[in-house]
């Protein structure tokens, strides 16, 4: 009998250790949003996620049909003191002014290279898109995506000095983190570029390239030096922003979000196409109310501005979220 | 020590059952592909598998970028007598027509009517378009996925009298599930319409609605009834055929595909763009050599023609799949 009680002891300690590992897991689960506050925004996303994948539950929604979209700009990262796609942009203006020395009499770049983006941008759309295709267009896809990863690598936030990619929010990286770990699929459906974001958002966010959507300029295929590639054409392909979120999300993932987040007018549409379905939905607008520990804009702002959507969510009770009083913690790199 | 042996026969038992489990798991393995004769397109669909997926293989590549792609038409489903899309269409027109007197007089409408679809046709690019946009634009997207539903639960094949979605490649079928097993993503690539195909792929080729790339047309977002919805417009948003084929993958997957499979010369450029990859690569073209069980059909073919792609096949040492020859089962159906 003398082994016997080793042999059970380990079954035992097996036994513990699983419960342990389990019950770590259970309070894990509990715990998904540790940099949120308790409150009503919370307890929105808590319950839907149970409501949606609790077998039995009225609400129950098989896991196929678990996706959920994501604005970027001001939704998982910041967008303040402008986009950042746009001060990158900016970057490449500089870089490539050498090789361009007819922008020294040519708006808007004239004006970049003397430093007043203002007097730029007053030049409207077309200042715009002129700045857009000069940066982003004339190259191969891989090209860009180089350049892309090269910026985001190097440059620093002109305010906090942190890489750009340091500038998200930690308490969104719980709710893509713990709607993936519920069998969602998380999308981003944003109005800055798709091949803007997704050499890094697969590291950044855990959303794999193929669930980015996004705003784009037309590729041609082509052959140089033997090799097909795809070049990048100065022409606009389409616009994600407003009315065309549902366009893009029906073209991209071909089935209704059954949840949707963002925090401007750009994603009004977005959070009206998800709400229409059947079932279970969440709608959730991030409010930029901290100004100590972020920016505080909404109706006035030139940048992410937060208007029909704000009375939009006030009249269909959809989530709001105080970024002073719902996160704990606003970026990873806060102590 | 009585019950010593008991606990150490159970532990065997254990492994035993293991090993056995394990085995069969091996054994299924192997016959993953139980329609293919064994050739060297099986063997080299096998190979590709193998090298790609077995840690410490030279050519091994980390799950998220196992991205195969597919082509619909004469790769997955067969698409003689005519693409099946175009069937379709010309069942809508006979539907529609009550409600459209003038199409008695107009072409190519008339010719249809009077089942003269060689004459519809004649009239080319303009006549197809018309064709189509009468039947596929006008309605929001939910309608149209209704539609398309009815037909593909109700139409049937004029040559086989089976439901259209029973005219699919068993054996292709056996490759999308044994990729899957193995941790890849499969994707359609097809010619045909993103929405034609959306409502039934996941059924029948366990392929999810987010991974289809097609053509499409453009859609609108408006309020019918204050509800939001998406119109689908009677204007070409983007064509995803030859050198649209990369352009698609680029816009949708956002990475290269590390295995493409089509049939005919609108897969050309995937082909070409999937090889030109570093690493393990798979390029296979489905050739329809089998008059008897399929269509035999290839460099003269009005429909999935294969003339240009079997000679870069030959010249790269592409896989060919001869159906007569590597296929014991062509569809699900025969005995």
């Amino acid at each position: 009998m003398k082994r016997i009680p080793s042999v059970l002891g380990f079954a035992r300690f097996v036994t513990l250790a699983a419960l342990l590992v389990l019950g770590a897991h259970a309070q894990a689960q509990t715990d998904a949003l540790p940099s949120w506050n308790d409150g009503a925004a919370k307890k929105a996303i808590v319950e839907f996620v149970q409501a949606t994948t609790t077998q039995g539950s009225p609400k129950f929604v098989p896991p196929e049909a678990r996706i959920a979209t994501f604005d970027n700009d001001g939704t998982l990262w910041a967008e303040q003191p402008m986009y950042f796609q746009l001060l990158f942009a900016l970057d490449r203006v500089k870089t490539l002014a050498p090789q361009h020395p007819e922008w020294k009499d040519k708006e808007p770049f004239a004006s970049l290279l003397k430093g007043d983006v203002k007097g730029a941008l007053a030049g409207g759309e077309r200042a715009m898109l002129d700045i857009i295709m000069a940066t982003h267009a004339g190259m191969t896809t891989e090209e860009f995506e180089q350049i892309v990863q090269e910026w985001v690598a190097t440059a620093k936030h002109p305010v906090t000095k942190r890489p750009y990619t340091e500038m998200v929010y930690q308490p969104m990286l719980e709710v893509l983190a713990y709607l993936r770990a519920n069998g969602f699929k998380t999308f981003i459906v944003s109005g800055g570029g798709i091949e803007f974001m997704r050499p890094w958002v697969e590291r950044v966010y855990g959303v794999p390239p193929e669930q980015v959507i996004g705003s784009s300029i037309k590729t041609q295929f082509e052959w140089r030096d033997g090799k097909p590639v795809l070049v990048r054409l100065p022409a606009v392909n389409f616009i994600d922003d407003k009315t065309g979120k549902p366009v893009g999300i029906n073209e991209h993932i071909g089935r209704r979000p059954i949840a949707a987040f963002g925090n401007s007018d750009g994603d009004l549409e977005m959070l009206q196409w998800t709400t229409a379905g059947r079932g279970a939905r969440l709608a959730l607008l991030v409010h930029h109310t901290d100004a100590e520990r972020e920016w505080a804009y909404d109706r006035q702002s030139s940048i992410g501005r937060l208007d029909q959507a704000l009375d939009a969510a006030q009249a269909r009770a959809w989530t709001v979220v105080s970024m002073k009083d719902d996160w704990k913690r606003i970026f990873p790199f806060e102590p």
